[in-house]
């Protein structure tokens, strides 16, 4: 009891008080506060992004890198500003949340669905680790000395975000989106000024770090693998069309407005870190970042510099907050449709799905332990299953138009599969160039999730058909009158709790066995002197237990001949179960009752009765 | 299902099959194997015993230490002998196990009988912590490169053992008792070789290490704190009277000449050590031991002085189960008593105490990990608690035969008396010199668990009043003709499940509700349709829950006016619950009805029927 209050209080302080079902509708964003938690995710990933294809590029081409760097970079805007137009479609067609699960599931039918879903779900996961992991990266490369608590920064990190989400979805958006801002005012800045640091003052930026000599010039494959690193600054662009049903109404028209409004800042810092990297010449790498080269050079080791790496710290670890707003919703979608167990489905007392963001965290809790929130272990596992969801929305979408054959749907099945085609592309060539370094892992979990997904699936349904009712069976006509009822009270010692049952017993039936599981002979005795002297003339039934087992002589009595013979009805075995008050006296107490109770249940004839008796403390 | 079947024959593997409780009789030892199961504790602590003399002596008195360690080790043996007398009148007069708790209870009253109980479940906990973090040490010692795994060993070292002790007696005495004899032999060995070498083959002795100058002169108090160190070796001496329970018959009369061997081997073992150690001069230091030392004298690097290294480590590690053996006998006598929760009275499949034996290996692995299995950080914990211990039950032995004054009461209270007031001076010394190093932590243990266990038994002893049957009162006499019984059955959906659960209602009561809780319209909506199609005239009863609560509304309305007006029984609640074969497929429901019941079952006036509806899987 006690126990139960203080946790119920503690409850309260930390997730505000339990929301009425109506309230759903106020927990949804509007435009302004959907931007930031719904794309803190792919805005983040641009902060590596640019930095992934120097460190393919640079240690080949030298100096060169960077002329080549930008084309990578207008390739993946390209690839980008494809994905935007392709999910403007998906938001039309899916008005409750097309996410790749969806879009696949409707169009290519379950298993690429659940491929998809099995795909999103470690995209989602990863998400979390990934960026938590970098977060404490930027902070722990500042303050060195925290770096051997790493693991333990990361873990509190989620579990922080794990509140704050469980405290409902619109207020998290307040609390996450508003380092979101500060990042693109402050990048934006940066760039800016870099550019006029340039143009207007001539500055003749020196790089910090030397510039490696060419050692080979560029080739297709080279410049494939560049684009395919560079490819992570999408990772999380879908999350606005899933996220739909969490915008306010018009739900749709706001979406596609925050997607728009998201291409043009992923399109502008991406793209301005790019052209400026390229103008300031920073050279990736383990020391120090390229945006913190190029912040240093523009700004020097001032304030903004500082501002710009705490804002990307904390982008970084915000963008993880991306994943916790969508994730619980596919699951929840996912369950729905009986391929998660149903608990998915269930809003908590703060109307987020608890359970989803619950899982989410312990998952992503324990991939930082595993991989001891190193980012670039995780980063391969990641960008696979980023762009294979992108693949089946993307298939999905296009055999959706040619089959409806709809208005103008030569143009939106010409965008969707130009689409399939680059990030089955990407698949391809990020699977090729990182399958030992992790990708192959995805490999293996895909496939297995799936057939999981399917095996709950079919218990679902073989538990429905055996539940299913035909409407015309009706309850069994009861004959009062010389119908008999049987009902067994056991007992271990007499007193009120047993006398409480036996009352109850024989208010339902009038022939009663009391029955007795005897593992202590010496008790037994004491037992049946107390009985006899108690004389009501109910029978008793004693069974020897030599292996101290108290249900099994009750079953293979009930099913035996001396008592089965003349018994056609379920039989009701009335149990006194004695409640405490105080939650620690629980421990005192062997809850035989609670024990003999789990293994009746798995006997189909069998009703069990419990009845309470509760003890008061003084 | 599965996995319960793949349980319980991994138990069989590990624990052996299930024994009936007749088995128990054979479970117990005759004296060849009582001998070293009790009494490895009190053997092996002379392994550290005389060093311990020595770290006090020789840093001040030089080479003078050695005649006064020789004079603390008569004083210790004379106590042991003191302990010996008083413990073989404690068997006779506690022929069912007389620790110090039942003497203190018997002769001084409840609380210093807890009191002794706390000590020595404190003592117990220590001896294994302790020794296996010895053995450890001396494992380690001799192989260097296992040393960072030191937590670790000494942690698997005692679930070994619990795996052993819950296998049963008998067994574990067999496992556990030839290291015993292996020790006593060698040690006697090396002893005697060691006087041989000198006196017959005139052989010269120069110390190993060099022997300090002496800084001071002996004084009263140095030569009580070199005895009080000594007195380690006096450690598991009681572990004999507590254990009579575990000899066959006759118990006593075998419990008296297991006593008299160990005084015997102990006598021998600990006096011919401290002799030879005088010859040969060994130094304590944190490097070798003493035994090392001597061994490695007498014998040289040979075949024999690594026989004594190793049966030293293991019998330091297996003085551990001495307490395996005590501990779980004395929590089942304590809480026989009502001090401790009932479920350490039952025996294990394998009739051992099974939950004893688990919650003392879970604390002792406790203290490991905390203590980092430092043996000197634990030791002085531990003496504080055994003398204690030791003083309480020589109290109550002294209190008895002044109470009873029997046949020669007069020596047998001479022989406790004197026992007390040296073991309380002892108490008094370790206490003062040690109270900085840990006993004050003693001091602090030891009352709250005697209030924990006082408020327990306030709890027992409560129900038991509560639940206490006059024998007169009969259970109430039930007119079947115009008696009204109330059913409820809680719907969710319509379904086969539910039907079971109508059917059975319709059994014991003719005025039955059905009764749904609504949190999402649709799906009530819907219900409502099926129900009304279905329409077997059962009124149906719908309350809106907003906070998605589902027992409330049903808790509320059995109290309600509407309800409750016209109902002076028990209300019954009929709860269908569908039972999965698949012990995986639990994780796919959401138990509702557990949780339902659980809520029900603190409402005094209710009686919860569960009907099992088993699904099968396909």
């Amino acid at each position: 009891m006690e126990l139960k209050l203080r946790v119920l209080k503690l409850g309260k302080l930390l997730f505000g008080k339990s929301l009425k079902t109506e309230d759903l509708k106020n927990e949804k964003f509007n435009i302004f506060w959907g931007l930031p938690i719904l794309s803190s995710d792919a805005i983040s990933s641009v902060a590596y992004a640019g930095e992934e294809i120097l460190w393919v590029l640079v240690p080949i081409l030298g100096l060169m890198s960077y002329k080549y760097m930008f084309y990578a970079a207008i390739c993946i805007v390209f690839l980008m500003f494809l994905l935007f137009f392709s999910y403007r479609q998906t938001i039309d067609s899916y008005p409750n949340g097309g996410g790749s699960y969806i879009v696949a599931k409707d169009n290519l039918g379950v298993i690429p669905g659940l491929t998809a879903g099995a795909a999103l779900s470690i995209d989602y996961i990863l998400t979390v680790a990934v960026s938590t992991s970098a977060g404490t990266a930027a902070i722990t490369s500042a303050v060195p000395s925290l770096l051997k608590y790493k693991v333990l920064i990361t873990a509190s990190l989620i579990i922080l975000m794990t509140l704050g989400n469980l405290r409902g979805i619109r207020e998290s958006s307040r609390i996450f989106g508003i380092p979101t801002y500060l990042f693109i005012i402050s990048v934006g800045i940066m760039i800016v000024t870099g550019i006029v640091k340039i143009y207007v003052l001539g500055y003749n930026p020196h790089p910090i770090y030397k510039i490696p000599e060419a050692t080979g010039d560029i080739g297709i494959f080279l410049f494939l693998k560049a684009f395919a690193s560079g490819c992570t600054a999408l990772t999380g662009i879908e999350a606005v069309s899933n996220g739909i049903p969490n915008f306010r109404e018009p739900s749709q028209k706001n979406a596609k407005i925050v997607l728009g409004l998201l291409a043009t800042v992923v399109l502008l810092i991406f793209g301005g870190l790019s052209y400026v990297s390229t103008l300031y010449h920073a050279v990736p790498n383990s020391s120090e970042t390229v945006i913190s080269q190029i912040a240093s050079q523009i700004f020097g080791q001032n304030i903004m510099y500082f501002i710009i790496q705490i804002t990307t710290a904390i982008i970084l670890i915000m963008a993880a907050n991306t994943a916790f707003a969508g994730y619980p919703l596919l699951l929840a979608l996912i369950s729905k449709d009986g391929f998660a167990p149903r608990q998915f489905t269930k809003r908590g007392k703060r109307l987020g799905f608890s359970n989803g963001i619950l899982l989410l965290s312990a998952a992503a809790c324990l991939l930082v332990l595993i991989f001891k929130s190193e980012t670039h272990l995780l980063l391969p596992l990641y960008a696979v299953g980023v762009f294979i969801s992108f693949t089946l929305s993307q298939c999905g979408m296009f055999i959706k138009w040619i089959r409806e054959k709809g208005p103008s749907w030569k143009r939106k099945a010409f965008i969707n599969g130009l689409g399939a085609i680059v990030t089955i592309i990407t698949v391809i060539i990020i699977g090729a160039t990182k399958f030992f370094h992790g990708a192959w892992i995805v490999g293996i979990i895909i496939p297995s999730l799936v057939i999981i997904m399917l095996r709950i699936k079919k218990h679902y349904i073989s538990v429905a058909t055996q539940l299913k009712l035909k409407i015309n069976i009706k309850p069994k006509e009861i004959d009062f009158a010389n119908q008999k009822r049987y009902a067994i009270v056991p007992i271990d010692t007499l007193n009120k709790s047993f006398l409480k049952a036996l009352n109850y017993a024989r208010t339902i039936s009038d022939n009663i066995i009391v029955f007795h599981v005897s593992v202590d002979d010496e008790a037994t005795e004491k037992l049946l002197k107390k009985w006899n002297a108690y004389n009501v003339g109910i029978p008793i039934v004693i069974k020897k237990s030599p292996y101290r087992n108290l249900v099994g002589p009750l079953v293979s009595f009930i099913k035996s001949e001396e008592y089965a013979a003349d018994h056609k009805d379920i039989v009701t075995v009335v149990i006194p179960q004695f409640v405490v008050e105080k939650w620690w006296c629980n421990i005192l107490h062997n809850h035989t009752a609670l024990f003999v109770k789990g293994m009746l249940l798995k006997e189909r004839n069998i009703a069990i009765v419990t009845i309470p008796y509760i003890i008061e403390e003084e």
